[in-house]
C-alpha cells in the first residue's frame, strides 16, 4: 500500500517529484503505446535541455527592492539565483513541463522569497505592494493549470513566494476533531503529523507527495478518497490569510452558523489572488485501522455509473466506499491491454461469458475502524449486483492503491518518448453526465485527429456526490513537433465543449490561467465584477497573482496572462 | 405526527400564523408557572391594541413615485392601505411583537410590493435605485434578528417587497435530485410540491409553516432535522439572485467543483443587502417512509452531550437520527413539571433509582426508508448506553413532534399573560460547549434577575457537527413594564458571552440588524471591507435592506438601524 507520509524531495525543475522513485514504463506497455498510436519509434530521445541552456534573463530586481525584500523575511530568504527562478517558472501542467524542458523560462520570477512567519508574509505584502512588485504564492507547485506561473502581469517585477518553511502543526483539538497547520506544509509532512495523534485528513490527490495545505485551501481541492473523507472544502473550518489590505481570520467559531455571507468559502479556492493563505484548520478523522480493496466488471460504462449513483444517494452515507473509481470502456480496455499477461486473457473470456463485451472496470477502497469493512463491501456489494456487477479479483483496485502517486512520473517518460498526454477534468449532475463524456470524449478526439494522429482518449469518474459526479479524462498521442501548440489545441477544445455542455470548468484542478476565460464565461459579467470588488477590498494595487482566475480590465491589472511560447 | 403540507394562513399582524390553530396552555401548566416566577397573577389582560389603535405615519410614496413602481410590477402588486404597511412593519421577535403589540410601528414601510416574476424584481430595483427608494425583502415575514424591519436608512421612503406570489416549482430533476422552486414558496407548500413526486426537502425549522424557501437561502437557516436532511447552505445548489446591479446566476453547473471562490456561499446569508433571491435549487430526497420515535434519560447534560458527540464522529453518518434535540437539566426539568401527572412521577423515581438524580432528556427521530430505521435505533441505542443512557418511553418524542410547530402561538399567548418569553441561540466546538453553555445561561440569568425577578432559563443541543454543536436557549420571566428594554437587556447581555466565549453569534436565526455590531466584532474590519465591497459591487446606491447584516460608514447607507422604543 502506498504510505501517504513518505515525504519526497521537491520536484525536478524540468518534471515531476523525485526520479529516483519513478518506475519506467513496461517493455510491453511501451509495445502496446507503439501499436495504439501507430508511432514509428518510442525511444527516449527528447530529454529535456540542460539547466546551464534554460534561457532565463537578468533579475529585474535592483539592489534597492532587493534590499527591501531581505529587511521583510530576513536574508536568509531571498533567492536570486537561476535554479530557484527555474524551479518556480511554473507548475506541472503537460505545457509547462513541455516549455521548461524545452529550455523556456519566460514566466521565471525575478526572485524567490521563503518566508518563515505569517508576520513575515505581511510585511512582505506591504513593501512589494508600496513597490509595485507581483507576488506568486506558491505552496507544492503543482498547478495544471498555469496557477503558480510567475507572470509580472502590469508590473514590472515578480516574487515568487515560496510557502515551505510554514510547514508546522499549530495545535489539534482531538475533541473537537479539528488541527491547526501553517499553510505550507505537504501533504506527506501533515499527514505523518496527524498519525503521531492517531488521526488523518485523508485528503490524497494525485499530487498529494508534493502538494502543500494552503495549495489545497486555495485551489478547492478534492482527493481520490474524496468520497470517504470529502473535499478540501468541507475539510477546512478556518483561514488566515494575510492580504496587503490586512490580516483575515475567518471561520473557527463553530461547525456551522448563520452569520452572514460565507466569507471563508470565499477564500476557499481564491488561488492567491486575494491574499497568502498562512493558516489552515481542518477537520480530522481517526486514523482507519482496516482497508479492503475491491473491483467489480460493470457491463457498461452507464451501468457502472447507476450502480455508483445509487451507492451515494442511499440512506446511508458511510456505506460509500472510501474511494470510487469507474472506468469508461476505453480507459477499462486500454488499463488491460497495458496489464497484458494470461490472467487478463481468462479474465476478458470470464467477463464476455458474463455478457460483458465491453466491461467498465470499477476500482473500490473501503476504509475504516476495525471491523467496520466487511458489512460495507457486502452492502455495497448488492448495490453492484443490481447493475450487473461482476465482481473480480481485487488486484486492480490493490495496484491502484499502490501505485497512486506515481502517474506524473510516468508523464515525464511518455514526454521524453515524444509522447504527448495530458489530463484534464469536469464535473455535472448525474442527469447530464453521459451527454458530457461523449461531448467532451468527441472534443478531445477531434482536437488530437484534427492532423490525422490516432490517439487515444479515456476516461473515469473518480468522485460521486448525491447531485452528480466528475468526469476526468486523460488522452494520449504522438506529439506533433513540440507538442505545446497540440496540447493547446486539445484543451481548448475540451473547455469549449465542457462550457457548452453546462459542465463546470473544472472539478478539482482549479481555474489558474488556463481557464479563466471560461469562467468568465460561466458566471457571468456581474458575478465576475463582484470578484473584482473583493480583489480592490483586499489588494487594491493588485500585486497578487497576475493573470489568474479573474482577468480584470478596469485598471488594477492589465493580466497579461499570455504566455510567450 | 406534525403534517409538514399543511399551509397556514399568513401571520396575524400581531403575532404568529393562525390562532386558530393555537392549543393553549393547561391550568397545570399555568399553575406552574406562576408558581416557578413567583407571579402574582398570570391573566391574559395584555391583549394587543386595537389594529386600528396601532401609530402608523402617512405613506411618504407621493403619486409620482407609486405610479413609477406601479409600472414595475402592476397596479395590483403595489399596496399601500395600513394593514399591508403594518403587517411588513417587523418580524417575530419578541421585541418586534412587544412594539406591535402596543401600537407601535415605527418602521412600516410606506408600500408593500408584491411582484410574481424575477424581472418584475428586477425592474422594481430598477425603479428603487434610480427614486433612491430602499427596499426591504420579504419572504415568510419570520425573522427574530430584526431581519425583515422596514428601516428606510438614510433614504426618504422604504418599501417592503413581499415575495408571496413567487410560489410555482419551476423544475424537478428525479435522477440528480434537485429541484428550483421560485423564492417566494413556503415551506408546506413546497413540502406538498415534492411529495406529489415522492421526495422532501427535510428542512423544517420552528418557522416552517410561514418561512419561506427564499428565506432559508438569505438567512443561511437550519431546520430541526438538520441532523438527517443537512442545512439550507447544504441544501441549496444555486440561485438566481436579482440585484440593483443585475442578475446574477450561482451554482447549477455541478453538485461540487474547483472554480474559483465560492459566489453562491456569499449570496447564501446575505439577508436580502446584496439582491432578492427569487429562484432556488435545492438537492431533495426521497419522501421517508418510516418514521421511529426514542427518548433517553442521560446522568448529566455533559454525558448526553458525549453520546451525541460519539454519534456525530462515528464512522457512518447515516447512523445519526434525523432530529437529536438533547435538553440541559434545566430543560429538562421544566419539561417534566410542564407535562406533571402521574406518569413523570414514576418515571421521575424510576429515573433516580438509575442515578438520574438530575437528568438531561434527549429526544429523538429516525426517518428513511422502509426497513431502515431499526437497525440505526438499535446501533444509536450501544451508543447512549455507553454514556450512561437509559431509555424511557418515546411519548416525549412523539409528542415533541405533534406539536413542533405549536411554539410560536405559546409566545403569543405568555405575551397576553404578561410573561416576557424569548429564544436566542449559538454553536461552538464541542471542546469550547460547556463552557460556552455555562456562561451564556449566566450572562441571560443575570440580566434577567438583575431587578431581583425570579427566571427560569433552559438549553436544548438540536444541530450535531462532527466539529460541535448547537446551543439554543429558551428563557421566561415576568415582565418588566412593557417587557421591550428588559429583553434588548438579555439580549445584549446574551450576545457578549457568546462572543467572549469565542461560539458564533448565530447558528440559524441569522444577523439582521439585532446581531450587525458583534458580526463586526466576531469577524473584524477588513472582512467587513469584503462585504462593503460586494454591496457596493452589487448594490451601488445601497437601497437593500438599510441597516442589516452590515454597518456601512462609507457613505452607501448610514445604516440607522436604531429604532424608536
Amino acid at each position: 500500500m502506498a504510505d501517504i507520509t513518505q515525504s519526497i524531495a521537491d520536484s525536478v525543475w524540468y518534471g515531476w517529484g523525485d526520479p529516483a522513485l519513478a518506475e519506467p514504463l513496461s517493455e510491453h506497455a511501451l509495445a502496446y503505446l507503439t501499436d495504439e498510436l501507430r508511432l514509428g519509434s518510442i525511444s527516449p530521445t527528447r530529454l529535456p535541455v540542460d539547466l546551464s541552456e534554460v534561457r532565463l534573463g537578468d533579475s529585474r530586481l535592483d539592489e534597492r527592492r532587493l534590499a527591501l525584500l531581505r529587511d521583510a523575511v530576513g536574508s536568509d530568504a531571498v533567492f536570486t539565483d537561476r535554479t530557484e527562478r527555474i524551479r518556480h517558472a511554473g507548475g506541472k501542467s503537460t505545457v509547462d513541463l513541455l516549455r521548461i524542458r524545452a529550455g523556456v523560462a519566460g514566466e521565471a520570477p525575478d526572485a524567490v522569497i521563503c518566508p518563515e512567519t505569517s508576520e513575515q508574509v505581511a510585511d512582505l505584502l506591504r513593501v512589494c505592494a508600496a513597490e509595485k512588485i507581483a507576488v506568486v504564492p506558491f505552496g507544492g507547485g503543482t498547478s495544471v493549470v498555469g496557477g503558480v506561473r510567475a507572470t509580472p502581469g502590469r508590473f514590472d517585477a515578480v516574487v515568487s513566494v515560496d510557502l515551505h518553511r510554514l510547514n508546522r502543526m499549530l495545535s489539534l483539538d482531538p475533541v473537537s476533531r479539528t488541527a491547526v497547520f501553517q499553510a505550507g506544509i505537504r501533504g506527506p509532512a501533515l499527514e505523518a503529523a496527524l498519525a503521531d495523534r492517531g488521526f488523518t485528513l485523508g485528503h490524497l490527490p494525485q499530487s498529494h507527495q508534493e502538494a502543500s495545505l494552503g495549495g489545497y485551501a486555495a485551489t478547492r481541492s478534492a482527493g481520490q478518497s474524496s468520497a470517504g473523507y470529502g473535499r478540501s472544502d468541507e475539510l477546512i473550518t478556518a483561514l488566515r490569510v494575510e492580504a496587503p489590505a490586512g490580516t483575515l481570520r475567518l471561520g473557527g467559531h463553530a461547525p456551522a452558523s448563520a452569520t452572514g455571507p460565507g466569507l471563508l468559502d470565499l477564500l476557499i479556492g481564491s488561488e492567491g489572488v486575494y491574499g497568502i493563505i498562512t493558516e489552515v484548520t481542518v477537520s480530522i478523522v481517526p486514523k482507519p485501522l482496516e482497508k479492503a480493496f475491491g473491483a467489480w466488471s460493470f457491463p457498461s460504462f452507464e451501468a457502472g455509473a447507476e450502480a455508483l449513483r445509487e451507492l451515494i444517494q442511499g440512506d446511508e452515507h458511510g456505506e460509500v466506499p472510501t474511494v470510487c473509481r469507474l472506468s469508461d470502456v476505453d480507459e477499462t480496455d486500454a488499463n488491460l491491454r497495458l496489464a497484458g499477461g494470461r490472467s487478463v486473457e481468462y479474465l476478458r473470456r470470464y467477463l464476455q461469458m458474463r455478457g460483458h463485451t465491453h466491461p467498465a472496470l470499477g476500482i473500490f477502497v473501503w476504509e475504516g475502524r476495525r471491523g467496520s469493512t466487511a458489512a460495507r463491501r457486502r452492502r455495497s456489494a448488492r448495490v453492484f449486483r443490481r447493475h450487473g456487477g461482476v465482481a473480480v479479483t481485487a488486484s486492480p483496485a490493490r495496484a491502484w492503491d499502490r501505485g497512486r502517486f506515481l502517474a506524473p512520473y510516468r508523464r515525464d517518460e511518455l514526454l521524453t518518448r515524444g509522447v504527448l498526454v495530458e489530463t484534464l477534468e469536469t464535473a455535472t449532475s448525474w442527469a447530464n453526465l453521459h451527454a458530457t463524456h461523449r461531448a467532451v470524449h468527441a472534443a478531445i478526439t477531434g482536437a488530437l485527429e484534427m492532423n490525422g494522429a490516432p490517439c487515444h482518449v479515456q476516461t473515469h469518474i473518480s468522485h460521486l456526490y448525491p447531485g452528480g459526479a466528475s468526469l476526468y479524462y486523460t488522452f494520449v498521442a504522438g506529439m506533433e513537433g513540440d507538442g505545446i501548440e497540440q496540447c493547446l489545441r486539445v484543451k481548448r477544445a475540451a473547455s469549449e465543449a465542457i462550457v457548452v455542455s453546462g459542465a463546470a470548468i473544472s472539478h478539482h484542478h482549479a481555474i489558474g490561467s488556463d481557464h479563466a476565460e471560461y469562467l468568465a464565461e460561466q458566471i457571468g459579467a456581474l458575478a465576475e465584477d463582484v470578484l473584482g470588488a473583493v480583489k480592490y477590498a483586499l489588494d487594491p494595487v493588485g500585486i497578487l497573482n497576475p493573470g489568474k482566475l479573474i482577468r480584470l480590465e478596469d485598471g488594477i491589472s492589465d493580466a497579461t496572462a499570455e504566455v510567450p511560447q
